[in-house]
Order: C-alpha cells, then structure tokens, then sequence
C-alpha cells in the first residue's frame, strides 16, 4: 500500500469524522487519511468516505435515530460528522416532506403508492443544503476559515446562509452574467460573491487554480477539496426516504442527474441501511433523470454505453446542467444493476411536468423537480417503470428560484371590472 | 339570547370541528352555532372560536401533542378541526424551525436568548399555509367547492396549493397590475386566477358582494365566510413556540400587524396554554410591528388612542399594507395590557434588518421579516424591549418572494477575469 501523503490538516482526532474511518478511491480502491483532497494520487481517481458503521442491534439503532433532531443530525451516526454536530451552529436542514401523491398518482396511473420528497424544505430551499452542512462540518475540523464554491445558483445561496449561522467568511463564485434575480438570492447573506467574466466552465477552472495558489490557503471549496465530504450529505435522502416508509426501501426511485453525485449517494445510502439491518433487504431500481438539452448520461445508457461523451448544455434546468458529469459511469452502472433507466425529457415536457405537480398537489418544484416528473411521466409511458411499484420521486428544488420557466404559460384567467355582471360574462363562477 | 340563524350547512356534527363549540362575538359576547358566517346579527362585530378545551391531566396531553405529527395537526386538540384531520389531503404546514439566534442577539446586545421563528419553511413560504390549512377543513365540513379569496401575493399562493392538493376547484381575486412574478407564483397551482381592474379594497369589496349572490354559491371565502376558522390558524406559532422552547412561555414576542389577527390569535394560544397547565404562568409581553408607511396602529399606540385611524398604505412591505387593520383595536388593547408595546420601522431600516437577519443566521426574510427584526433593534435601542428576557421575533415568510426589496442594494462584491491576478487586485483574499 502506498503511503499516502498527510496533509498539515490532517491531525485531527478521528471522532470528528464519525464513524468515518478514511477517503477511498472509487476507482483503484486505495484508501487515505481523511483529510481535505479529493482525488486519489495514485489513479487520480475521485475519493469517498468509507466508514465503520455501527454494528450490534438496528432496534437500538432505529430508537437512536428516531429520538433524534428532526434534520439530517438524526442520522449523524451515519455520516463524517462528530457526534454533537447539532450542537453547533449550522442550518439544521433535511427531514423534508414525503408527500404521498394521490391526485399524481391518479392522474398518471400509478397504483402502488406514488410520493413526492421535496427537499424544497430545506432552508435555502434546495437539496444543496444537505450537502453543504455536512462539508460545512468538514470546513471547520480543518480549520477553514472561508466557504466557497463554484456556483450557477442554488450552491451559492447554501454555501453563502450556512457560512453566514456560522460565523465563516464566504466567498462564492459565479459566471458574471447570471440573472440579477439569482445574484441577490446568493448575495444577501453578506459575504463575498465574485462575478467571473467566463462561462461556469472558467469558474471551475480559477476555482481549481485558487485551491493549488496561497491565495486560498484557509479555503474550503465545498464542491471541490471538500467534495468528499460534502457528497456523503445526499446520502441522507435515501436514509429519510426510508424512515418516512415506515423503515422500508421503496421499490422505485426517481433521481434527477447534475453529476450524478446525488444519485451514486442514495444507492450508497439504501444499502447501507440494508446493511445495518434497518431495512429488510430486497430489490430497489434507481432511475435517472435529465433534460434532453443536457442529458449525456441518458444517452450513453440508451447506446448502451459504459462512458459519457460531454455535451454543451441548452436547457432550462440550469440546476441540472452540467455538460460533463463526473459521476455519469457510476450512474450508469447503478441504473443497469439495480434494473432502472436513465431517461430525458424536452424543456416543454419539464413545464408541463412542474405544472402538473402544481396542479395536483400545490408542489411548486424547481426545473429540477420538473425533470423527474416529467421523467417519471415518459418513463410509465414506456412500459419501463411500473405502475403497480411504490415509486418515489424526488423534488430537489423550489419554483420560487425558477419563474421564468413557467412564467410564459401561467397567468390570469381573466381580467374583469369589479362587478358581478362582469365576473358572470367571464364565465368562471 | 337572540336566536341565530341556522345556515342550510349548519347541520354537521359537532365532531366536525372538534373542541370547538361555538362562534362568539368579540364585542357582545354573543354565541353563534359552528357555521359560515363571520359577524355577529346582533351588533355586527367578528366572530371567533369558543372552544370547550380538554380538562384533565396536562401531562397526557402534552404527550398527545408530542407523539403527533411534525406539522399542525399535532395540535388538533386545539383547533375547530376533527381529530382524523391529519389522514385529510392538506399541505400539512407547520412546526417550522425556531433558530436560536445567537449571532444576532450578540450582534444587537440581546442577552436573555433570541429566537426566530421562521415561518419560510411552510409548503408555500409562508405563514399563511397555516390559517389557510384550518379555512380548507371548514370549507369541506361546510360542502364547499370552491376555495377563494382576495390577495395581493402569499395567501393567493396558499390558496391556489391549498385548494389542488385537496382536490378542491380555487379562484383567486387579485389586483390586475399585480407583478408578473406574484401572478405566476399564484397561478402555477392551476386554479382560476382573476385579475380585477381595481385597487385592493376594490377586490375586497368584490368578493363581498359575490358572497351575497347566488353566483357565490358554494364557495369559501377563507379571509371572509371562512374567517373566523381561518384566524384560528394563528394560534399554532404560539403552541410552537411555547413547545420549542420545552413547553414554556417566552418572556417578550415581536409580531408583525397587518390586519392584526395573528397577534390577538397569539395571545389566545398563550393564554390557552396557560389555561391547559401546558406552560407554567407568567407574565409575557407581546410587541406589535409596522412599517412606518403603513402604520395605523403604532400611530394609535403612540397617540394613546383606543381606536385606530385609516391610512393610505405606501411601504414595501406588502403583505403588511393594510391601511384599516381590523384588528387593530384589539392589537392595542393586547399590547398595552401585557406591557408590550406598537413600533414602526422605515423601508430603509426594514431592508437593512433583512440583510442584517441574512447576514448572521442565514435566514433571508420577507419584508415582513425586516419590519420585526427591525422593530426589534428599534425597540431594544428605545430601551422598550429588555434585552436580558428571552426573546421571541417572527418572520413570517419567504425573502425570495420579495426580491426587489434588496434587489438595488444586493450584487456582486467585485468582478473579475478568470484568473489569479485579476482576484488579487480585487482584494478579497
């Protein structure tokens, strides 16, 4: 085994980490230190935290957890974080709503139970918040004393709030020509917020710069030399999911695909929780989600493909735009393993589809949150996801962040005089 | 007594509406059978709930409570809803968060503890969901199909989601000109949206005579015919609060006015949980806020008066500019009775409380959210407020739906070219 170089971090005692025991490579399996690198430096593979989780009896476990806060804290025995992590400030997301979606499931035909899990909940109201609080975590066992990351929107908001509870600086970057709208939202939380002349693309690339320059020495960069911690914090959705069943895997999962991250977590996250016994193991499919103006994930699994040619993104899920998806390989693999798919759907088909949830049970969901839908849709049209199958779909954003989607086809029914003659000629009572 | 009249839909069960047991008059006293009216035949006053609360051991209901859902059925016990309320098609708002705020408190010198109550985690963002939840099962104890009202922003939302998840038709009153952002935020649920060439006592004067006419049949009107259930709603910050804070009272409430119910309904949470044995007794304080454009009851508080003088609203913050606040009277009497007091802020000092709440807790207020917090700082440095008592300050929705308050004020720190030098000359590392 190659000794692996111990970062002047990485002295830290083990229990702030949890029951995490070290970073792994996901591709040649060495493992490291935990500490503040991401990739491995023998394949240059990305590293994940592999853990010791807890053994001995799940009911002692499934009290522990359900005595919990109601947030991802819950679940801190089973995530890179020191056991009295909810004693300290952060913005305590997760434990969001799983809706069971009745008039949903009517309309489109589903009869073994159909539930929305909208992480549009969460405090900066998207998924993001999960992930940054545990990275947040990560930030201050090394001893960061700035948050950033490389942001569209979403990130930006939860890295810019959950520095600002706390008390980090945050320095977040962004393409310098994103909608006025989106800059406030990331802005008004005090900190520092830099518009870079460049595409998202350059914002990565000075973002990977900045980490290698002593400029950012003090930087944790949530999305990057924090990104192994930061992932695990998806792993939650699937261990709520699961609680909120009653302690049960659902049949049917429908995730939306950005890098893929998300979805490689709640795999992880169900068999883990199969693992320890907290749920009776048995066979889940895991579907993935993008839009057809970014979805090379969705084609490589068509072409039957291992690998994901990168695309340039055209599609109003910007949330979900990210033309080369690190982890696409991983989501292949689990999509094919578990019996799921990976699926597309048009821009039109998403505003149909957050019009739809909106309709039937007053979710207003994100783009995002309108690709799965709208996936989920197409995917029972195919014959590929089974209606008799207890399916959840996740919503990972708000629609608030997103107007302009639907902003086109929604608004009056009528404009009248304030009048009953006038009402009764619109014809609406 | 004078008899009431019994409306056709007055026949339900008494179940129906749980511990309610009639509706009284608030200036005459006089009791009313459980039906859709709001104003006293005898002297034209607002109906409220009388209840017959629970007797019996305190302990087994505050077990009851707790084993309940995290939403604000837990409290069903206590509100005009039958008990199987929670098996119902609703949004199922509430049990938002109480952050401890304690980088604010330190930041305005506040030493006795300080919280906020952060109603922007409700379905729709809002603390309306929560009055709104409690006008939808009267609307369906009563037959009705159609879910109405009159709104400039977060209740035409609250409806509209309200009124699909139930299965129930809605058709919102608005003012024509509304901001294309608010129409759309409003009209994504699919319901009926109507835009009525007016100002808003236009559209409020509308509805009223659409309730008297035959066209109106079958609809509720939750901030009218269902207005006194619809009040009801309020009652759970106050359960929240006293049950986040480990079932005790806080010692100082800052709560914004608009019409001013949700105060009085505060107040008669508290003192319902005072009545229970649920909290032990002592004295609070409740604080009303206003913007100073539109500030009609801190006028009459600082003026001494008992009645409160009408005022053309012209503030930014919206969901508060009611210009002849209802409850206004009451509010006074509340205020001055438990030594609070009624204070007013400017746009400029509400703006700077957003991004100040923003700043320190990560929470990004509505402009209702800036006029307490506001009020807060302009209260603690009057002297009025005790800065070593325990402190409770509502925000009562969601900064994303009134982005241009901090629009002009919020953007970017710098902007650079993608690389290290151009961030160094900005000066941010």
């Amino acid at each position: 085994m190659a000794t692996p170089t111990i970062t002047e971090h990485d002295t830290t005692a083990p229990a702030a980490f949890g029951p995490a025991a070290a970073l792994s490579c996901r591709e040649c399996g060495e493992r490291f230190p935990l500490g503040p690198v991401f990739a491995c430096e023998i394949c240059f593979g990305p590293l994940e935290v592999a853990y010791e989780l807890p053994t001995g009896d799940p009911e002692a476990l499934r009290r522990r957890i359900e005595a919990g806060p109601a947030n991802i804290w819950r679940y801190a025995p089973l995530l890179p974080v020191p056991a009295d992590v909810a004693s300290k400030p952060n913005l305590n997301p997760g434990w969001t709503k799983l809706v069971k979606a009745d008039n949903l499931a009517r309309e489109l035909g589903v009869t073994g139970g159909l539930h929305i899990k909208d992480d549009s909940g969460n405090p900066t109201h998207s998924f993001k918040d999960r992930v940054v609080a545990i990275a947040l975590e990560a930030a201050r066992t090394f001893g960061y004393t700035t948050l950033s990351c490389s942001s569209t929107g979403n990130l930006a908001g939860a890295v810019g709030a959950a520095a600002a509870r706390a008390g980090l600086r945050s320095c977040v970057f962004i393409p310098h020509d994103l909608e006025a709208g989106k800059v406030v939202m990331a802005a008004v939380y005090g900190g520092e917020l830099v518009g870079i002349e460049g595409t998202y693309d350059d914002v990565n690339r000075f973002c990977s710069e900045l980490i290698g320059d002593p400029l950012g020495e003090g930087w944790g960069f949530v999305n990057v030399n924090l990104r192994p911690y930061y992932g695990e914090g998806s792993k939650t959705l699937a261990y709520e999911i699961c609680e909120q069943l009653g302690w049960k895997l659902p049949d049917q999962i429908v995730v939306p695909i950005a890098s893929g991250s998300q979805l490689t977590k709640i795999d992880k996250g169900l068999k883990e929780l199969i693992a320890l016994g907290l749920v009776e193991d048995k066979p889940y499919k895991i579907f993935g989600a993008q839009a057809t103006g970014c979805s090379p994930v969705s084609a490589a699994y068509k072409a039957g493909h291992d690998v994901v040619r990168p695309v340039k993104p055209d599609t109003i899920a910007k949330s979900l735009a990210i033309g080369n998806p690190a982890d696409g390989p991983y989501v292949l693999d689990i999509a094919r393993r578990t019996g799921g798919a990976v699926e597309d759907v048009s821009d039109a088909e998403v505003v149909d589809a957050i019009k739809l949830l909106a309709r039937t049970e007053g979710i207003f969901a994100e783009t995002a949150g309108g690709v799965t839908v709208g996936v989920l849709r197409k995917l029972l049209s195919e014959g590929k996801l089974d209606p008799a199958a207890e399916t959840v779909v996740l919503n990972t954003g708000d629609g608030l962040k997103t107007l302009d989607a639907v902003a086109p086809t929604t608004g009056l029914s009528a404009t009248i005089r304030p009048n009953l003659d006038s009402f009764r000629e619109a014809g609406l009572a």
